[in-house]
């Protein structure tokens, strides 16, 4: 798609849940939708969706609506899923796990190959049909296999170092949850994942609707 | 204060990460920042910055910079953060005991009180320093404790049964990492946590890359 390079970063952050949404809407049988019912679905206006679907090309047609599949393969090709990323997890603790064990991920392109753990009780141990490695065993596993995603569940004393570790690896990108903004090596992007951000989102709406009851 | 009710949804969306640079100012000793300094540290605008922080007052002086404690404590009393949330997690798998074992809640005010969950090997056992019951308890202590948010870290198969069930038991709000939107009962606010949102945005930031590239 040649429309592809246009798309701005705040309509990028926007199309996982069009994704998400249209996949629903796909798994029910629903083939056809028009921005009025996408925008009551997803609670955002709908001349916003217009606009934001139209940033890559605009597939709907006026009185006729978006095409569900259409579209969740455009923007499955814009979010790069449709390429089979892999990921490795480096951190085998209670968050490593929970990330290993997200059924979803595979559902969408993502395969895990490995974790990887510092911790000697934790290596060789199996999280699903995967193998703990040891931190040591890294280099020689990124040599001999693509991976294109590193998934950063370590305490924030060690992240950047272990990110240093990745340059010219071949990995293309850190999903960060270390509570620690990274700085990446070139040619690798990082996102930083702050769950903190979302119950502190969720604190001040409890506080708003507080305030109008008082 | 008086301006709180104006604050958007959108600046409210922004304020946890304010808060969080603030937090790291303060704790290396900055008292005093520039909306230009805040800005390359944050990566946004700085006239995005003075607009939002005008919202809730405009703390700034022209020439001297924001107070960077004042600041942080006047975003604190928006986020509700000081008034001491209390929580419970509501499925102790492998997310929930991730969640619990996260230090930094407890510095930001949010007190964790015990976790839950329906299965009878996990019941009993101790995260932490936290003890898990079992979902049969749940109303009862619900009676016993006042709890401000819910954290659920069940399948979304459960996730709305369980929603439906915090009516009326002075939950005000649920932290849902349960990949299903639920619909909460009157005076209750969700905030729902889809991880994967992430993985996609950072999927297609390396896309975009590798177009650059090509």
């Amino acid at each position: 798609m040649a429309q592809q390079k246009k798309v701005s970063a705040v309509v990028i952050r926007r199309l996982p849940r069009y994704y998400r949404y249209l996949g629903e809407l796909l798994s029910t049988g629903i083939t056809r939708i028009s921005s009025k019912e996408l925008s009551e679905k997803m609670g955002v206006t709908a001349s916003q969706i217009r606009q934001d679907l139209n940033c890559f090309g605009g597939f709907g047609q006026q009185g006729y609506g978006y095409n569900v599949e259409f579209l969740y393969m455009e923007i499955s090709k814009i979010l790069g899923v449709e390429n089979g990323r892999s990921m490795i997890i480096i951190g085998a603790g209670n968050l490593g796990r929970a990330i290993a064990g997200y059924a979803n991920f595979a559902k969408r392109g993502f395969r895990l190959l490995a974790l990887f753990d510092n911790n000697p009780a934790l290596v060789q141990q199996t999280v699903g049909n995967l193998t703990v490695y040891s931190m040591n065993e890294l280099n020689r596993f990124l040599q001999s296999h693509q991976v294109d995603i590193a998934v950063l569940t370590i305490p924030r004393a060690a992240a950047q170092q272990v990110t240093d570790q990745l340059a010219n690896t071949g990995i293309r990108g850190i999903w960060n949850f270390s509570h620690m903004e990274v700085v990446p090596p070139p040619g690798i992007c990082v996102e930083n994942v702050h769950l903190s951000d979302s119950l502190m989102t969720l604190s001040c709406n409890i506080e708003q609707m507080q305030e109008q009851e008082s």
